[in-house]
């Protein structure tokens, strides 16, 4: 009756599909919803107050410079990433920017456990598919015993939501592990998992990290500070024999360096799912270095992700829509 | 000077290799120790008062009947195996028979939990070789989102030191235990590993375990009682989906019952380290199926594996010749 005096409700605009819309929905917050994946985003800025965005969404062919007017009305951007290095620089001109880190804590550890014990017990080369096969493979596993994970050492560079869940698992498989964080911060336990950081030993640099494991995985975002963090000479401290896991960012690995430890033995194996750029040309010699296994960045995947990233987002809403602070706000200074 | 008058020496025949004379001498016992894994065993019963022997020590060829005089002056044999399903029927004539369960019960745990993770979560077809592929499988993934280990069931048929080995892991890894034990006894924690238990439902039937269970690993002997536990008929009351894992003895699976539960599509694969012969014929249809990883009885290995038996053997011989009763005696009864 009298819509032109109500107060203008908040517009949302999600772009990530319809696990949020029914989300948002039920929630019942005074929102106005708008769905639309397909509209790059930096067009909807003058319209929308609240976004809700994803690597997906055509960030790929943003421009280099700021649209003009950007960031208009937009006064919040929820990114469906743990990272923002898929966005654009003046992503951040938007007030206040929030990222889904964490979401996929859970897949990404059983990725990387699985790795572990792939690598360790020799696991790809297990399968037999006849007699004579059966018995020469027995014959060379006999000869040549695998090691357990119990016992060794992991390594985790990078101790947020992933590296918890990674360290908890690895402990009960009688791992003992070894965590760095950001300026060499304590390791401590019950942060946001609730979980983890008991009996964790904390080093205060790469280098340590890399003598204490034998197995090392790579946690941590991508900025200039960690940018080529493994490298020719940071990899000259790597425990004989080390396996490397990268289920972060590709730049956070100098491959060339990565591939000279590798063939100098230093290196027993590298296990990526990351690289740089996605995907490797096919000429790169990572793709069929027999102790590399290279996985198409799926180490997120797992069924119900994007309703988990959902529910993030509108547990953030309803945050905004009450004036609280929200979470996983991107700390502008760190990059992340 | 007097030798016609001492006491005879204890003579203890060690089969298995280096390890366990060196532990042996090492213990300090009043015994006479031979070393001799060449001779068929039953030839040497009339020698030796203790024999540590092992399935690989020519008993493959052992008659169907007892030698003559056997089991001669063998007051106790110990076997390096968990289970005497290797070893003729007459083995048991010999006072007493030990043997040494749960030596591997780690390196199998191992193997069971990456069995787990390689089948819940695709791993095997994840290995990218060039961009075409990276890009294909990458979208396969994100079209068709694989499950987490985290919130799955797992049912332990025979829930001895491996079981419970596995129980641990996999409660780390956020899956629901299930367990069952012979003649339905309640699942106790704190076991011969001194861990396992807590939070782990026990159920009283094969068939109870099978509906309960998304993944379902075997870890119990082979006795007249376990044969072809899983068949056709226990088959019908699985979980949908389900996946079998096979650490224990191939002929606890009837294995055609197994190739129709695949290929109807109840089972959604299993990893067998064990089956019925060993290795099966080129022919067998299991080799080949792609739904079936076969593995060559390896589940145990792992760097001293040979010493942890031989730790096991010589921590009862001690116990022999104190008097005191010995650890893991083979039940007659039973049969394991």
């Amino acid at each position: 009756m009298n819509a032109v005096l109500a107060p203008r409700p908040l517009v949302v605009l999600n772009q990530t599909g319809a696990e949020a819309d029914a989300l948002v929905a039920a929630a019942g917050l005074p929102v106005a919803l708008a769905d639309d994946a397909a509209a790059p985003a930096w067009e909807r800025a003058a319209d929308a107050d609240v976004l809700f965005t994803g690597p997906r969404n055509g960030w790929r062919n943003a421009p280099a410079q700021p649209p003009a007017g950007w960031p208009g009305r937009l006064q919040w951007v929820h990114v469906a990433s743990a990272g923002i290095d898929f966005f654009p620089p003046w992503l951040l001109q938007v007030p206040l920017v929030t990222c889904s880190r964490g979401v996929a804590a859970v897949p990404i550890a059983e990725y990387v456990i699985t790795a572990l014990l792939a690598h360790q017990r020799d696991w790809d080369t297990l399968r037999v598919q006849g007699a004579d096969p059966w018995r020469e493979t027995f014959a060379r596993v006999d000869q040549h015993l695998p090691g357990t994970l119990q016992g060794r050492a992991l390594g985790i560079a990078g101790y947020g939501a992933i590296g918890r869940a990674v360290a908890v698992r690895a402990q009960a498989l009688g791992m003992q592990v070894v965590a760095l964080r950001r300026g060499g911060a304590p390791v401590d336990g019950g942060g946001e998992g609730g979980e983890g950081g008991e009996g964790v030993q904390a080093v205060g640099s790469i280098e340590q990290l890399l003598a204490a494991s034998d197995h090392l995985v790579l946690a941590l975002p991508i900025t200039a500070q960690t940018y080529h963090l493994i490298n020719a000479a940071t990899l000259a401290h790597a425990r004989p024999g080390l396996h490397l896991v990268n289920i972060a960012r590709g730049a956070l690995v100098d491959q060339q360096a990565l591939l000279h430890a590798l063939d100098a033995g230093r290196l027993s194996g590298a296990t990526l799912d990351v690289t740089d750029p996605e995907p490797l040309p096919d000429s790169h010699p990572l793709y069929h270095h027999p102790r590399v296994r290279i996985t198409p960045h799926v180490s997120w995947a797992a069924q119900g992700a994007a309703e988990v990233t959902a529910r993030k987002f509108v547990g953030n809403l309803q945050r905004f829509v009450a004036g609280l602070p929200l979470h996983d706000v991107v700390d502008r200074e760190r990059g992340y």
